[in-house]
């Protein structure tokens, strides 16, 4: 087998090596039990226990509360823009409030919006979404349906460093991108919601985090798959879940738990490569700048430009040459995107480092 | 390796073993580009010739014409439930004609009354769902929006033989259990939708065929991620799809056209199989007893009773220790369920069939 190569791309990202080989290992015959992980039946003992394990290692993880409910859904985050808006917005007779920090919270709005009264109670657009809102900033309506951010935006590379205080509004939070980075205090949100295929699994599972007592809000009438208390009630076997991609789930929380030792270590991993990459950025004269201030910089997807978009197609085209793939930044930001989501050893970020040193010093003026 | 079973689940069910196994080739290294199929990113080009493939593999198994598009989602046909009637009868000013066979027919209609008036033409109840209607109790609305039949009813195991004349009224069928199982005409059909669980794939995708003109009754302001449209503009790619699933529709429907050899020899092979254990059912004396009449006999899902509920359990339990698994029947039928999709070898049948006579030599009065 070639040698596998660095993926900086920003979801579907890399996954960690050890829970690649175990799947590679169960793939024709789980266990011994004579068929492949992606033939076992949902509602099989079998199957029973990976889900269970999954969400019990996701529970030690983030130390989930027990009136938190973890569920597994399909259709990404961008499903959940609708679904919190439909269930906990739609016939509420309140307003939502949403802290806009980039291009996924947008998409989040434009979704509530169809389901009931938005209000925008900051919007970071000044400045291309370029830095997190002081806490001084925000002001929420004590009776608002509930509170939703993007606690990292993926595209923009900003990140808030603690949640919003909202209060007893509710928090909802998609987490897609810095879910399981770092130890959060569950208590502090009501939902939290999570695309897996950045830093959880592979694309095609959604992990949901939800208080119980939420529940009691929702209204009658929505369509079954759309209701959080389906899932609960089913326990997110309702219907066929993504059977493979929830068993892919339990085996990096595996390895969180396991190998890397829970997400304080996590954390200090996450925080030392990124600094990696930021310092390179702040000591090279002004030939990489970054996008986020630094106050609001992301430790999961770091984004800056270079002087030019040429030497930006060329820093990319050569970085690809040393097996430093997907770095080219989103279309809305330009220059370069570097993903460095949980699975991204801190040997690629090395690399990474080396190469944009090296760069400069070829490129620099 | 220890050997692998046969797995007569109803899904998810077997797959094909050429398939587990060129993805098990791929899962740390796909096609030597350094990374995993699970980790490539959907906007690549890798992935754009992936899903390329696998609608032009079906494009080529069920002749789909240029008008109809071929689309990916997620959520099962429970979420198609929810969205054929969001789509085409909420707001439309008309109701929606179902024929109801058994107990996925069910929770269609169930979903459908949440949008809009739903009338069921034809309704199986009595005799608990064991046959089909005839053409001549069949009487549709020639204004409703739409047909919606269940062809291949899971559960009980009935299957039409051949689509109901709707006439002009676009027919929309849930065809996640006989899809890919035998040629049909897609022109009859205005909406096919499958999950990929049964014939086509891993759980986690759901295949949709779609004629283009019916985009036009969309009404406004449905959440994107569940209006046609949306998919059709982002060729399935609006938000991240799920990769792997959808990989392995690729590899599955590569099978059926290079291995099988199209439809046609999947179909013979399919009513070949089925005939085996039908001819076991009608050569017992009774000691067998088929849940489906039998001109409406599912090619797909053979089910039966014993004389007991005990035998029934040791029937189960017997099969089972002779690598025969997955044949308890749903509760709502009970006794045995055999699925025998494509991809249940011709080998598979034949244990069972030896199995059923054995066990019925030993235990038959």
């Amino acid at each position: 087998m070639e040698e596998r190569i660095y993926n900086f791309s920003a979801g579907p990202a890399t996954l960690p090596l050890p829970a690649l080989e175990a799947a590679r290992k169960d793939l024709l015959n789980y266990q011994g039990i004579g068929m492949s992980v992606l033939e076992i039946r949902h509602r099989s003992q079998v199957f029973a226990e990976i889900i269970e394990k999954a969400q019990a290692n996701l529970r030690h993880l983030l130390n989930v509360p027990d009136h938190y409910q973890i569920l597994f859904f399909q259709g990404g985050a961008s499903l959940q823009f609708s679904m919190v808006a439909m269930n906990f917005l739609r016939g509420s007779g309140k307003s939502a409030d949403y802290i806009l920090t980039g291009s996924w919270g947008n998409k989040a709005i434009k979704e509530a919006k169809k389901e009931g009264t938005v209000r925008v109670v900051w919007d970071g657009k000044e400045g291309n979404y370029h830095r997190i809102p002081e806490p001084s900033e925000l002001d929420f309506y004590p009776d608002a349906a509930y509170v939703h951010a993007t606690p990292n935006e993926t595209i923009q590379g900003v990140e808030f460093s603690s949640p919003p205080d909202t209060g007893d509004v509710p928090l909802v939070c998609d987490m897609s991108s810095d879910f399981l980075s770092c130890p959060i205090d569950v208590e502090k949100y009501g939902i939290i919601y999570a695309g897996a295929q950045k830093n959880a699994g592979p694309a095609g599972v959604t992990l949901v985090i939800l208080r119980e007592d939420l529940l009691d809000r929702i209204p009658e009438n929505l369509p079954s798959l759309l209701d959080y208390r389906t899932m609960v009630k089913g326990k997110s076997l309702y219907n066929t879940p993504p059977v493979f991609a929830i068993y892919f789930v339990m085996l990096v929380t595996r390895w969180l738990r396991d190998e890397i030792g829970g997400l304080e270590k996590m954390a200090v991993l996450n925080e030392g490569k990124a600094k990696t990459l930021y310092d390179v950025i702040d000591s090279s004269d002004g030939f990489y700048r970054g996008h986020a201030e630094p106050g609001s910089r992301s430790n999961m997807n770091v984004t800056w430009r270079l002087p030019s978009e040429n030497l930006e197609k060329e820093f990319v085209r050569r970085a690809k040459e040393k097996g430093l793939d997907g770095l080219k930044g989103h279309r809305s930001v330009g220059g370069i995107r570097a993903s460095i989501y949980n699975a991204m050893p801190v040997s690629g970020v090395e690399s990474l480092r080396e190469f944009m040193l090296e760069f400069r010093s070829e490129n620099g003026s």
